[in-house]
This record gives C-alpha cells, sequence and structure tokens, in this order.
C-alpha cells in the first residue's frame, strides 16, 4: 500500500479509475483515524490524508480530547504544499465556530486546497452539509465516496450514538471450542493465549470505557488497564454492571439501558462475566462480538460463556449476526461478529 | 487443475519440477481415493491415476467390498495406453495373491508400464517393500513420493486400523457461537442451516458407521441416512452407545473401546448426543473435530454440546487439537480440528 499512497500514481486518469484511487486514500484515511478511537468521545475519531501530485502531503487524526480535529493536524503537516491538494477525510469538514478552534472547512479553504473527498456526511446539524457548502462557497471541489464501510466502521461509536444516544457496545468472549470460559471449579487462566490476550488489550485501548458484572469484580479483581508497551495511558475507564454501589474508581451501572447517560463514552468494552455479557445480549445492546477461542475442550460442568438472554424459540436467534471478520492469533481463531441488521 | 493434469506438461524437466508434478498428480489420485472412503473397509480406499507423455490415460478407485482395486481399473481404462506410462498410487502397489484377484504389482508390470510412483508405504506384512521389489524386478522405475499427507488423509481409517486397531473416529458437532446443541426445552431444529447439514449427511456418506448415543437414540429415531441425490446407497451402519440391548437394524456398543472389535468399519462418525461426544473424548478416541457453527446465540441454559469428558487442569486441555482447515457453509462456519500429536 506505501507504494500506491506514495509513488507516482497519477490522481486524473479515467473516472473508475479515480473511484478506486479515492478508495484507496480513503482507506488509509480510515486506519490513521482509528488511531484515536476510544480517546476523542464526544468527538469524531475522523482520519485525514493530504494527497498533492501522487505525493501524501499530510496525514492527521483526531487528538485525545478531540481537538486538534484531523484536517487542522494534515495540514499543519503539508504546510504550503496543501495548495491545490486532493484532501480526504473520513467525515465532512466541520463548519461550526468552536471557541477550542476554527472550524475545519475555513482552514481548508484559506490553506488553499483544490479538491475535498469526505467519506461519510456528519450527522451534527451544526455541519450536516454545510461543511461542503462552505468549501464549496470558496471555489474547492467536493463530493463524498470511497470507503464509506471503512470509515464508517472507524467512527462506530460516533454514528451509535448520533442513532441510538448510547456507546457502541463491543462483547468479548474468550472461550473453549466448546463455548466455556472457564472450569467447573472457575479456573480460566489460561483459555487463549498470549498473542489473543494482547489483542484484547489492544480492544480496551479502543474504548473509552469497559464494563464487568458485580461478580467478575469481586472474583477476579481485574485492573482492566492496558499493558501494551506505550498503550498504558489509554487504559479506559472502568464500569461495574451492579444495582449496588461501585468501588473507588469505578463506576457503578444499574443496567445495560444506563450507558446511555455516560458522558464522554463512545465505545464500551464489554468483558464478562457469563451474567453482564447475557444482560447487554438480552437488552439488544451488543452491536460486536469479538470471539477469542482457544482449540481446546473443556466439556461438561465448565462454565458456559451466557447466562439467560431470553430467547424463547430457536428461530429468533437467527439473522441476528454476520461474520465480518476472522483471523489466527497463535494458535487461537478470533471471529469478530457483527449485527446482520441494523437496529431501529 | 484440470489443465496441469491433461495439459502437455512434459514430465522430463529438471528433478524439482518433477518433485511438482508428482506433487500434483499425486494430489489428483488422493482425491480419486476419497470417493471410495467408507466403502472398503478393511481393504484401504486407494486412488490411482496413470499419466502417459502429459496426459491422463487412466483413473480408478478402490470399488465398494474392496476390489477391483485402483490400479486395476485405471489400467483397466487406460488399455494399450499403459505401456510406457508413468502411474500414481495413494498406496504400495500390493503384491500378494488374493483369491478375489491378481496382485496389482503384477497387473501393473504386465501392462509395460515405466514408472511408478507412491504415496505410502502400505504397512500391511503382506506388501510391505515387496510391492515395490516386485515392480522393480520387473524392470519398472519406482519410488515414493508425493503429497504423502494428502494420501494420509485420504486413506486414514486404514492407517488408524493398522495402528491403532481401530477405525478412524470423526466427533461432529453443530453448535451456537456460545457452543450449545440445542435449547433447554430440547429444541434444535435448526441451529446449522441447509448447506451444513448436507455437509453432514456427506460426511456420513464416507464412513463405513454411525453412532450416536442412547439417549439421542430414544428422543430423536435418527434414521442416519445419507439424504444426498445418488448417495443413498451409502448410508452407514448405524451403531448405539449403551450397555443395554439395540434396536432392530442397530447395533450395540457399551463402551468407545469396543468399536475396535468391529468388522469392515475404517471409518465411525460419531454424531451425539453430549453424553456420546464426551465418552469418546474421555476416552481420547477423537481423531478429527467437525465443528458446523451457526452465526447464533443461545445463552445460559442452552443445552452443551459436551458431557465430562475427565478434564482435571485446564493446562492438560491445551496442545491436543490442530485447526486443519475451515470455511464457510451457507452462513455456517465449519472447522476442522485433527489431533496436534500422533497418538503412541
Amino acid at each position: 500500500m506505501t507504494t500506491e499512497l506514495t509513488g507516482a500514481t497519477p490522481l486524473t486518469r479515467g473516472s473508475a479509475d479515480q473511484a478506486a484511487i479515492d478508495d484507496r486514500y480513503m482507506a488509509a484515511a480510515a486506519a490513521l483515524g482509528r488511531r484515536g478511537r476510544g480517546q476523542t468521545a464526544p468527538n469524531p475519531n475522523v482520519g485525514c490524508l493530504i494527497v498533492k501530485d501522487g505525493l501524501v502531503v499530510g496525514r492527521g487524526w483526531c487528538q485525545p480530547g478531540g481537538r486538534p480535529h484531523a484536517e487542522a493536524m494534515a495540514l499543519a503537516e503539508a504546510g504550503e504544499r496543501a495548495r491545490g491538494a486532493t484532501v480526504y477525510t473520513t467525515l465532512e469538514p466541520c463548519a461550526h465556530q468552536s471557541p477550542r478552534g476554527p472550524h475545519c472547512s475555513g482552514l481548508l479553504a484559506a490553506a488553499g486546497v483544490a479538491r475535498v473527498v469526505s467519506g461519510l456526511r456528519d450527522p451534527d446539524p451544526r455541519t450536516d452539509g454545510k461543511g461542503h457548502d462552505r468549501l464549496a462557497a470558496a471555489g474547492i471541489r467536493v463530493g463524498f465516496g470511497g470507503a464509506a464501510a471503512a470509515c464508517r466502521r472507524s467512527m462506530e461509536g460516533y454514528f451509535t450514538q448520533r442513532r441510538h444516544g448510547r456507546p457502541h457496545v463491543t462483547l468479548k468472549l474468550a472461550t473453549s471450542l466448546d463455548g466455556c470460559i472457564a472450569m467447573a471449579n472457575g479456573e480460566s487462566r489460561w483459555i487463549t493465549g498470549a498473542a489473543a490476550r494482547a489483542h484484547g488489550h489492544l480492544q480496551r485501548a479502543l474504548s473509552e470505557a469497559i464494563l464487568v458484572g458485580r461478580g467478575t469484580l469481586d472474583a477476579d479483581a481485574p485492573r482492566l488497564d492496558v499493558r501494551l508497551p506505550g498503550l498504558e495511558p489509554r487504559s479506559p475507564r472502568r464500569l461495574v454492571l451492579t444495582r449496588g454501589s461501585a468501588p473507588e474508581g469505578w463506576t457503578a451501572i444499574a443496567a445495560p439501558q444506563d450507558i446511555a447517560a455516560l458522558s464522554a463514552v463512545d465505545h464500551l468494552l464489554v468483558e464478562g462475566g457469563a451474567g453482564a455479557a447475557a444482560a447487554f445480549l438480552a437488552a439488544d445492546m451488543v452491536d460486536r462480538l469479538l470471539l477469542y477461542r482457544a482449540p481446546i475442550l473443556i466439556g461438561g460442568g465448565g462454565r458456559h460463556a451466557l447466562g439467560d438472554i431470553g430467547l424463547a424459540r430457536l428461530a429468533d436467534a437467527h439473522g441476528r449476526w454476520r461474520l465480518a471478520d476472522t483471523w489466527m492469533l497463535g494458535s487461537d481463531r478470533l471471529e469478530v461478529y457483527e449485527r446482520a441488521l441494523e437496529q431501529d
């Protein structure tokens, strides 16, 4: 991909080629935006790439706390080279003045860019269409296009908040092939191997908050921090699902629906145990499943990964999940399932 | 592959090329041999390909009941074209006279073939090395080589019998993502979809016998036949794991170890339920796992796929299974696990 992005690929071939080129650059912008995931809420974790004469001259992603925005960071890197360049940004540039800084459509216009391609329209009514209007008024060619699915996936927390008024929820399960999260005696260290556990820590770093059930908190006293070199500062806020009180450093959540009231949490990782996982599934508040599966069998008596999820008929279980991705992590296999149907 | 096998690929390039060519032809012979799987015990389900001047002139596989042998069938197709040809056979040609027909090394010599490549040496002491000796004595170039793993896998029942004195055992499980084979009320139709169920029927056709537990027999009265067009005659012998008596048309097996006494059964498919599956796992008599997994969650109260398998410590569960293959069947996923270590 480096060659494609930094080489001398002309940007002026036919329109089909242009769409393919836009798609590549936008996918790279989405990957940049993913760097901010878990750090920017309630701001979207936008990614931005500035391309001039087939060379990438600026890269940016929304910084922790939401500022600088991705476009401002990429423009700062590009400097004078932004003049006449094409800008790929995963979300329509903002159009509203903020006490925290100027709006990006104004910055882009002032930098003299020639073209702005946005991955997705911003549902925020302060921007929604107005960003492109401002750019067009400044004589900049504007359009939507390229890697829309990658853009949406990279900012799924922001879009879930805008659409459903709650964080995007990922449920993580680490099981044996026969669906157990522990032996009958509670032994669960370790089911999955080092690579899978490191990947799980990375998921923490990509979430503003992480939740466990009361039973897991009491039994395991988990730290829920990010134990990956360089990512320790990204350890998320800790939540416990309980009708009682939370210990020092934790926030009590009485019911899954109450996550809607959390501020600055766009991505929530539910780590277990079986009761908390079932509560979020029963409330239809799980958007993504991460199944880490070790090539072992535990057998009857092993602890089942899920409590009661309120399933009445087998037919009701079908059609809800779609395998989005799968790969190996050492000898374990990770499967990523997403909602098969958009929630109402 | 057709092009490779039937095109004008010369067989006389350098030795590295020759090894690659041998590998391709032998893999095709193993695929032919697989056609006989489940039909030939106690004879091995050998496959054979005869190649002359870069063209496949004969194809054979061991026929139901064990005769004709693969080489005899391929020679019959090749006729005069066998003279000077190369023969690929997944197992060393037999060297012993049988009341049921002549031995293959004699047939090959009489046909005037120039070269015989065998995938694996035959552990049967009546042949073991003697097949190649006979061929070499007739002036035929002989050697082992090519796709040994594919050859072994295609005849795993034969080799398991020779090494361990029992059939090769495949355990089939059809579960939800959380490892359930049924709802709490027993409802299990259907967890997996039509493509996965058809694939399961094909596994029946590739087995001489199929086994269920007494509980499954009483609850479901399964027919265990092969309901695939054209394969109905391949429905396997039906076994039930019980200390009691078996109904008409069924054979009672008191314990997993007793399958060693079955005659003409080289491949056994264990289809459930949780008790029978656990009994074979606890006895360390499962060689391959077929996991059909539907993209659904059932949750607590669902019936676990396995009964007690006698696992004392989590560490003992590791290192036993290796993912050999995985693919989609409709929206379900099939995973094939094999023993990670050869059994003593």
